[in-house]
């Protein structure tokens, strides 16, 4: 079902309209994959945590990483996987000890304070993330069939340096972030020091995770949106573009494309998308259509339904899923990736995703979609 | 110091600048009040709500509320009071029965959750929330100085329809508001009606403010940046659009002017301005220089400074403050009260308020200021 695009993506894939769309390229049907797909939602998801013991033990074990990868995808016909990992895997691997607390959240025990601290952090080696690159190289060869085509290409991912360093600096998830902007305020030269040395680190990592075999790699500014519209381009975009621009452009011959997520930057994708980056992520307050006007085709666009609209009937997430279609007239016009415009809740019915991701695929397939296009 | 504007604001008073700024009249320096002026980050405050025993106490007894709405003109020289009340006072009144519980926020004991408790509600009668109107009285008559005239005007404020929805059906602060998202794809009706009857309490609550002495009045809209871009056009701004409409624009021959502040919807001012509102408030993820290009002057704009910038060095906060006013052009350009752009934080420095406070109204009135400008 390959096109004869210019730009051909990762070969020997059974379903490469992510990749595709991801470089603007037609495909046939809109593709559909939702951030945080293996997770808690799913009760094969819950008994394979339960058998890991916790959610570190999950991810920090390439053998159970893999198995829920999978599960999402045994279970709908979702057009990409997405690595199964934390965002905080490399903090931890810098030595600031990553807990999970029951319903608290990620928490480092050693958070960076001061000026000592700082000094202290240093780009991790690749063996202290060996099991993310090897949980990497282990989904990549689980998805491919008894034919030996490839099911659906594989996503890796980072958080954002700026995501990175709120936890580095807060020590856990905050509402307004007091610690790290008080030190943005008094001592921006500490704060511009540790984003150095992380944006190295992510660098490193998202190379090592293409090295291993992630077909596409995102960035989850999960906080970006907390900063002021110029301290945004300070703070966290500029190190997004340096990662952007550092980041291998092809592994093994094949285009390996990227995507920023900002939640909470619509306003700002035109700056995104001046990074070079192939794809942006859009959160659910964005009109598409005004995304679109912003970055034009320089780019894909990636978003953006509003996970809460899976707690609908079968009927609304069906006409919500029509409007983000519609509003980003695909697949008709290229370059949509339909997800959620952020994680995927825990409480989420398991049959509304299958509800979704039927729709977002019959989506367009009328009568008048052309008959040559592959089913 | 008054102008001879063509449109008149309040008489009697001895700093009108908040109002003209409103109504995009010229000021000689930028007006600045804060959101949460009166609250935790000042001792004073602490030691009143101490007497009054409870956040509730405080904001239910007239003579407190007038003491702590008072506070910060005592230390500061801000240019409008801000009555002293929380935004959850009309779903208390409708009987859901508000209470604090100590570092949770608010909750109401009996949330609405079906149809029949929609089917309940009802415009709060004015005896019920007479305590607000008492309040909003007597803080204007405490505004009169000794020589007659009334110190700074007064801005009566409500929570929006959508952000008092939240709350009634939630029962608290949520992180995803699951509940009344759930409500909205699944009984949109109810929503709907629940939406109208909550709109026009809203509508009465601010007209009896505006009755009772409130100068301006503001909608906080806390919640509609959790809506998707469409969903907030239709769930919180229809209703904040009939609320501009409704409420009486002059009163005893003065205009009163209104301010709608939607956190996280920088994306939608143009859509906000068309409501007929005469000032938007920005929260400050916003780009001022954005926002004026897409409402025009056509209303004013408040805000935006981000509240932690007041964690900074005396140095980072006029620093800061000086952004904000160039990216406004203000005092310059008529048109712009300054502000957080959100509530400050009880762990601000109270002298970090004196510092910017000082540097707002120092800014623009070098050697180049017109000699024949107040002081």
């Amino acid at each position: 079902m390959l096109f004869d695009g210019h730009l051909m993506p990762a070969t020997g894939l059974a379903n490469d309209s992510f990749l595709r769309a991801l470089m603007r390229q037609p495909t046939p049907r809109t593709p559909v994959w939702l951030m945080r797909q293996a997770g808690r939602y799913l009760p094969e998801y819950v008994a394979t945590r339960r058998k890991a013991g916790s959610f570190l033990g999950l991810a920090k074990t390439p053998d159970y990483a893999t198995e829920v990868t999978l599960q999402p995808l045994d279970r709908y016909d979702l057009d990409a996987a997405i690595l199964f990992s934390d965002i905080l895997t490399v903090p931890d691997a810098m030595g600031l000890g990553l807990r999970f607390v029951e319903g608290e959240g990620p928490q480092f025990e050693r958070p960076v304070r001061d000026e000592a601290d700082v000094a202290k952090l240093r780009v991790p080696s690749r063996d202290s993330l060996r099991y993310v690159y090897d949980a990497t190289a282990q989904i990549r060869r689980a998805l491919v069939r008894a034919d030996g085509l490839q099911r659906v290409p594989l996503i890796g991912f980072s958080g954002s340096p700026w995501t990175l360093a709120c936890y580095m600096i807060e020590g856990q998830s905050s509402r307004d972030f007091q610690t790290i902007k008080t030190m943005m305020y008094r001592r921006p030269d500490l704060l511009e020091r540790l984003l150095d040395v992380t944006t190295d680190a992510v660098i490193d990592y998202l190379t090592a995770q293409i090295e291993a075999g992630a077909q596409a790699v995102m960035l989850f500014d999960t906080w970006g949106g907390a900063l002021a519209h110029d301290a945004y381009r300070r703070w966290s975009l500029a190190h997004m573009a340096r990662i952007v621009r550092a980041l291998p452009r092809e592994q093994a011959g094949e285009r390996v494309p990227n995507i920023i997520f900002t939640k909470g930057g619509g306003a700002w994708i035109a700056d995104i998308a001046r990074t070079g980056v192939d794809a942006i992520g859009l959160d659910w307050t964005t009109d598409p259509a005004v995304a679109r006007a912003a970055v034009g085709h320089c780019c894909a666009l990636q978003g953006n339904l509003d996970p809460s609209a899976l707690f609908g009937t079968d009927e609304a997430i069906r006409a919500e899923a029509a409007k983000v279609l519609t509003a980003f007239d695909s697949p008709r016009t290229p370059g949509h990736v339909f997800n959620l415009g952020h994680g995927i809740s825990q409480f989420t019915p398991p049959d509304a995703v299958t509800t979704l991701v039927e729709a977002v695929h019959a989506f367009g397939r009328g009568p008048g979609f052309p008959s040559s296009a592959p089913a």
